[in-house]
């Protein structure tokens, strides 16, 4: 029996860069489709900025048309003033595609890198590597798409109900890897 | 001369209750048009509760077509988590009128209080008091609506170029009240 492809949109939010990235999973194959950044004005007013982001996304949802959505539990803890800007450019970055009615799923950062790098401490320049591997036919030009496009390779491997559970574990960090 | 009445949406945003309160200003006259909360489903995934937020704003707009919006900057440095959910929440409630093509005002929440109490360390029952005795046929039912008119009478009261400087000044803590 043929298992249907599913188009998943991976994405990296931020206020300055949010990367995405579109991949196909058939069962257990993935294949790259593409892959950028949505980079608003940081001189227009912070609603602006919110709106444009808002249109980069939808733009990109309605070219590709992706199933399914998946967005990282980024949790960088700088400062108070960092924290409450990237949470802005997140919501946004959630209600987009759940606006044209495409499911988002979760992940955490350590399940992300535990997933395409096999360590919870993976730097920038592994998993930028490891797409490479991942996906061959990627042309990846920043960490924020590279990013995005773990992200869907994560949720490529961790969706349904085994993929909750995993996800779960790995906040509470008990649980390596592991896939659905 | 008339001057032009302007209605003003004014935004106390949260991730499980967001505030808003329309106000009608013409020249310093104010007037209260209505007020409520929207509450999304705390047991829904996020990207669904931000959608529903979204959707109830996008209602209080189509219904009462405001001419501007204002939201409070709103700081509670708890802790990173709840920051992160508030920058969330935020980010969808700015976006949602700048989608309109409403422009959209923010205001520091300590000129907030100066503006309609007259200290920046008024408590929540000074401003529910306040926003009685300033719009005296406003039936308030909640802090998040009365939180949500103080800023849009903030903003009836700083809007245009004057306004940007003393919020500026307000924030960082040099400047009393001051009407534009």
């Amino acid at each position: 029996m043929a298992t249907a492809p599913i188009r998943i949109l991976g994405l990296d939010p931020g206020l300055r860069r949010t990367g995405w990235g579109l991949i196909e999973a058939i069962g257990s194959r993935l294949g790259f489709i593409a892959c950028g950044a949505v980079l608003p004005p940081e001189d227009a007013p912070l609603a602006t900025r919110l709106a444009l982001l808002h249109e980069g996304l939808a733009q990109v949802i309605s070219r590709y048309a992706p199933d399914e959505a998946a967005v990282e539990e980024t949790f960088v803890n700088v400062n108070p003033a960092s924290t409450l800007k990237l949470g802005q450019a997140r919501g946004v970055v959630m209600l987009t595609p759940a606006l044209a009615g495409i499911p988002v799923a979760e992940y955490a950062a350590l399940l992300v890198k535990k997933t395409v790098v096999g360590s919870g401490r993976a730097e920038k320049a592994q998993i930028r590597m490891m797409i490479k591997v991942l996906l061959p036919t990627s042309k990846v030009e920043s960490d924020d798409a590279a990013d995005a496009l773990a992200v869907a390779v994560t949720h490529a491997q961790h969706r349904g109900p085994a993929a909750l559970r995993a996800a779960a574990l790995a906040r509470s960090g008990t649980v390596a890897t592991g896939r659905a």
